[in-house]
């Protein structure tokens, strides 16, 4: 499954320096569905014997990715929100304040108290993993719930980012499917040997 | 396929006052995909014979529906991308300004151009209809491109909202699964007749 993800970036992603690639006609602004459903695949077989009850994802971009992977283990999903910093929350809400990496902006990621209880077996899922902000959002709002990670499956991680060590530094198993070694617009991407 | 939708809002959705339905259990925070797919499954019956080539949605969730229906459409889907009002655009993009409904703001969305086209027939896909701003857009950003509108599916209509009528002027089929004739708090929702 890794492989399909690798041969799409290398046949139609762009690398437009060394530290962005552009996956927007298959990834994250159109999609192709049925590469998707193979990305979901993957992380349900990693993660099918680990009592999932529900996957974790951030607006907009890993909507499509939870839900694939979500239909294959056969739970539900849960997206949470962006909003700007300074909204009022209410209490009603689990809330992390996230920077993103490719805007320099702040903003609060909210999910409802109602969809993560301290039952939950939560498997995080995103498209990109970079500086880690987004994941590292959602497992503080995992642990306000004193639910449990499970772990976290990326699409694409950036592997000359800090992401996974911020993560494995909290002890939480990271899953990517295409680790991105290093970039040029020239040559294209060097993936991380596994 | 209209019928789970129904069944699923009589069980699960809240009725917090005659203009609001609270449905972020199953469809637009916590989203159940089993749900979703028959969603999908039913835009796609509908549409399967109208050559549709792409479905365009607009983040954040209208992102699951649009994908479980290209997935059985055997086609790519778009989400478009939504940014405050004064982002600046770039020439690469169309773009269209929409006013939201619950939040009385107005924000722009935009769509690359390399992702639809003058040969594109595009079935437009959301979760919700009520005021059709949002619709409005997306056909806006069709018809900026030259593309075909073969239609508008959506979940859950406000049918005692101007939207449908909207859409209907401007020669543009709608298929809404659930149309909302009244709610009220003390008794829930009143369907449409079909």
């Amino acid at each position: 499954m890794a492989q399909i993800l690798r041969d799409r970036i290398d046949k139609d992603g762009k690398v437009l320096n060394d530290r962005v690639l552009k996956v927007d006609s298959f990834l994250n602004h159109q999609v192709d569905p049925h590469l998707i459903m193979s990305l979901g695949q993957a992380f349900a077989d990693h993660f099918k014997d680990r009592q999932v009850t529900k996957v974790l994802t951030l607006e907009a971009s890993g909507i499509h990715i939870a839900f694939a992977t979500a239909l294959r283990l056969d739970i539900p999903f849960v997206f949470a929100k962006k909003r700007p910093a300074s909204t009022q929350q209410g209490s009603g809400v689990y809330t992390a304040e996230v920077e993103s990496f490719t805007r320099g902006q702040t903003c609060s990621i909210t999910v409802s108290k109602d969809y993560i209880t301290s039952e939950d077996r939560i498997l995080i899922i995103d498209d990109f993993l970079a500086a880690g902000n987004a994941a590292l959002g959602l497992i503080s709002v995992v642990r306000q719930a004193n639910a449990e990670i499970v772990g976290v499956g990326i699409a694409v991680e950036k592997s000359f980012q800090t992401g996974r060590k911020r993560l494995e530094d909290e002890g939480i198993e990271v899953l990517s499917l295409a680790r991105l070694k290093s970039m040029d617009p020239a040559t294209g991407v060097e993936y991380v040997k596994e």
